[in-house]
């Protein structure tokens, strides 16, 4: 088993009939998964997500895979594969086109429409190709062919890719549900198939490798709901991914069985449903599905919301109810579901949201209390099923953090993959497939590509330290003025304090050790603004930490008139 | 069951022969625990701890309960009763104390001698009553008996408190593992006898009601740990809390079966099990712990590290070894075991921790994947027991958020506690228990109070605010020098800004709108500073927020030369 080297370099030139793989996203994280394929001086590029900030990038509304190695061979790219409809898989796609908007964008019909969706809000026009399972495609030098799999949202793909190079299969994210909801299953057999041809390198979803045995079937849900909508006295309020068809499926079914009309909040769950209706992946009875304006109207018991914000999202309207900063008002006897996973990270927040909404009165049911979840993606016992049928001669973990992709490799090697012939590299390390063998051969670059507000990649590392510091410690700003011809100073010190806790006045006792420094330096011939600010930013830091044992940022600013 | 009311107000006075029960931290919360009882003019309290900050509360070191509500009855305090020796229980003491050194702490001879040690920091010498399960002491009007529970951490007690007002029962942190390492079983024909004379009111951890069944023995632990040493190649480093005596005891047990010496690591792991030692809690063969700067001169496989930093804490060992920042250096092989809970909220922080550590290459053994951590409260299954054992007659919940406040008050009312004896305060919300029947009948100051370094209190609602807005948007400064005897702009506009990923040239636009603003402010006659600070804080916030979507601090500085 290889393990990424930290002093790794620029890979080589890509030999001649070899395969070169480059994942600049979603190895050794969940979100932005993107990986580029190149063969013969071309790329072709499978999937670009967004990853969402945690904690220690502040501020942060999106965090983008960085397009660096790629963006002087954007003529190079054939197309983008988009292997299904999440974020984290499209939600860079944007970003990406609006560097070259004539990539074209492969995908399943509901993937497409989404991506559209979104596109249209960066009033973007996107070239696509829409693809289906078993069809196969040639997009430049790769011989595509795309394969069925399940997962959290429907019409998910697979795809093989075939080369000179030899056959690499991507997976995507998947699970094998063996009852789906819609009865799409992840095709075996097909997988089987290509394993016989020869899969020389598997990349394979790693996200719920750590976690043992099987995912229950989304449709072992439908009960829970059932129990819950039986013995609900008032409104009911379902959070889910505005994504989630099948998920909003089971709970428009059981509104439909029990009497009750459902009423959609959000805007992008009122979208995509609309999407996902359209094009057939929703079936909605008439009359079930009403406008929220009308809610009013209709007797409690007889009302469903489905919205989002199940991640405890500030701004979305589950929140906004804990907070009762939103026109529902939660109140005793109402029953809210959170039919949802819970993103590792979100755990505060989503408990935050679960507290505040009980302290209303309000029973909530979520995935630790009630089976009102399954994961999108396979787990242990599952990823052995498809490492036996799929037989890779090269396993490549995908999609996960460290611990997955180490248990996904674990699982790979059970199954009869040689250790060798498991790579696990991280984001941007490159890995060529040569001769049937994978191997690591360099490093692009590959860091967080932070968006904020209209800028993509302003905002750099050094941005987030000091944002780190002055959201724990505050900051100090020193104003001085010093007349130029005198060296005096004749404005200021002017200290004030913001987040520190200090109050402005606490500071007298600093300002006159200031004022002295000051004259003694002009006294010696000390002029330059940049050496008075050092000197400044010396006195009222170490006077703080001596005094407080904090150490916020000094801003010291010398003007000279 | 009551739902506490936002328009609560001061609570009238306390009735004659009625006690008055005020819970100050630990309900809506899990952290900070302190209950304050009165009775006849006299105060006993039951705890005194801390809660740990959220990312919600940046820079925080620890949360305090509230003590303005006792600040001028210092003198009626009888005694502090401690449950038991965790921080979230102990850790307040030492900021009440310095108020009133000599207020007696009561507590078992553990939970005694780990205040000792932590107030020896704070150079406070305690007066105390060492009390042990059975024993029944008379403190100021209160007649408290205590009765031994079972804990993760040894010695803990609860306590009967009565008064002519009633029998009120506060049962600490407990659970009821059957076969505890310790042979000291939660003490239930203690509490059939105090049920059969009549629990007035009961208090009682709701920690785990959410959790359904029951917990599993402290010592099934044991052999999942004798297989992961069974396996481990190299050294094996076990990650704990500092305070849970039985779980390293099962540590140091399966190190001397497998022939491996011990060695603590950090300053309050390697006290405490001094502490536990000394005292007989902790069993320690001959020559089994080593001090940890001779590890050199053993092998690696006869190694193992108790540590601490199982909640990913940044500064512990444990975060240190996976980020390359400490003397023990992780490689390929070494054993990791995570022999903890994982507290909500640390959840990134703990993965942050063990994908660093495996991509070192160690094997990270955690609660996830294996079973080497019991929960040290009991769960529903457990409290039904209790409650069909101690009778009630009124219940109020203690311990928890929100969440787990209500399951456990179902908990009581499914073992017959009527709902109208049920009590969900708040901390800070008042309940007097009167003629039998405990009722909230008013409001006290509850907020959280902030230790900031060497300071308490100073840092409030409004820094934190300010702290969040710095953290997410970073500021931006400006500095104008205005001569008073023109009005003219003589030195600046000099913008700086810090975390809000603008470069501080990209500011010139702006700098000219500052000067025409101010040069036709001077002609207009404005010269006052603070209405030219708001005009230079709108003119830069609209042009940043139309530039960049961001809105960061502004702080403007006019001097007047």
């Amino acid at each position: 088993m290889s393990h990424p080297h930290p002093d790794l370099s620029s890979p080589p030139a890509l030999a001649e009939g070899a395969l070169r793989v480059t994942p600049l996203g979603g190895l050794g994280e969940i979100g932005r998964n993107m990986t580029v394929f190149e063969y013969g001086g071309r790329l072709l590029i499978v999937d670009c997500g967004v990853l969402f900030p945690e904690e220690e990038q502040p501020g942060i509304d999106l965090i983008l895979p960085d397009f660096t190695s790629i963006r002087d061979r954007l003529d190079d790219i054939v197309g983008i594969v988009l292997t299904h409809g999440h974020e984290d898989h499209i939600g860079g796609v944007p970003y990406l086109l609006r560097e070259k908007p004539d990539i074209p964008l492969v995908g399943s019909k509901l993937t497409l429409a989404l991506i559209e969706a979104k596109l249209a809000e960066h009033r973007i026009r996107p070239y696509t190709l829409e693809v289906a399972e078993g069809q196969r495609e040639r997009i430049g030098p790769f011989d595509c062919e795309f394969v069925a799999v399940n997962h959290s949202i429907p019409d998910a793909l697979a795809v093989a890719i075939r080369t000179p190079a030899g056959m690499v299969v991507h997976t995507g994210d998947f699970k094998m549900d063996q009852l789906p909801l819609d009865g799409r299953l992840t095709d075996l057999p097909a997988f089987a198939r290509l394993g016989e041809e020869g899969i020389d390198l598997l990349l394979s979803d790693s996200t719920n490798a750590e976690v043992p045995g099987f995912i229950p079937h989304e449709r072992d849900i439908s009960p829970v709901l059932r129990q819950v909508f039986a013995k609900a006295e008032r409104r009911i309020i379902v959070a889910s991914f505005a994504s989630h068809v099948h998920r909003i499926q089971q709970v428009l079914d059981a509104a439909y069985e029990y009497g009750r009309r459902v009423a959609f909040v959000g805007r992008s769950m009122v979208r995509n449903m609309g999407i996902a209706r359209d094009l057939g992946y929703l079936r909605v009875p008439g009359g079930l599905v009403v406008d929220v304006k009308t809610l009013d109207d209709l007797p409690e018991e007889e009302i469903v919301l489905i919205c989002t914000g199940s991640q405890g999202e500030p701004m979305a309207a589950l929140s906004r109810m804990a907070n009762r900063d939103h026109q529902i008002r939660i109140v005793e006897g109402d029953t809210v579901i959170l039919a949802s996973s819970l993103i590792p990270g979100n755990e505060a927040a989503v408990y935050r949201v679960i507290n505040g909404l009980t302290r209303w009165g309000a029973h909530v049911v979520h995935k630790g209390n009630a089976k009102v979840h399954v994961s999108g993606h396979a787990s242990a016992g599952e990823l052995l099923y498809f490492y036996n049928i799929c037989k890779p001669r090269n396993l490549m973990p995908v999609h996960g953090e460290w611990r997955h992709l180490r248990a996904n490799a674990d699982l790979g090697v059970a199954t009869g993959v040689p250790r060798n012939r498991v790579v696990i590299p991280e984001d941007g390390v490159v890995v060529d497939l040569a001769d049937g063998v994978a191997k690591i051969v360099g490093k692009v670059p590959a860091g967080y590509v932070y968006v904020d507000g209209l800028s993509v990649g302003d905002v750099t590392e050094t941005s987030l330290k000091d944002r780190r510091i002055l959201g724990e410690e505050g900051i100090v700003s020193v104003f001085v003025v010093v007349d130029t011809s005198t060296g005096k100073i004749v404005g200021g010190p002017d200290i004030q304090a913001r987040g520190s806790g200090i109050d402005d006045e606490a500071f007298t006792p600093v300002i006159g050790k200031i004022e002295d420094a000051l004259l003694k330096s002009a006294a010696d011939g000390i002029v330059e603004p940049h050496q008075l600010q050092q000197l400044i930013r010396r006195a009222v830091g170490k006077w703080v930490s001596d005094t407080y044992r904090r150490r916020p940022m000094i801003l010291p600013v010398v003007v000279e008139v």
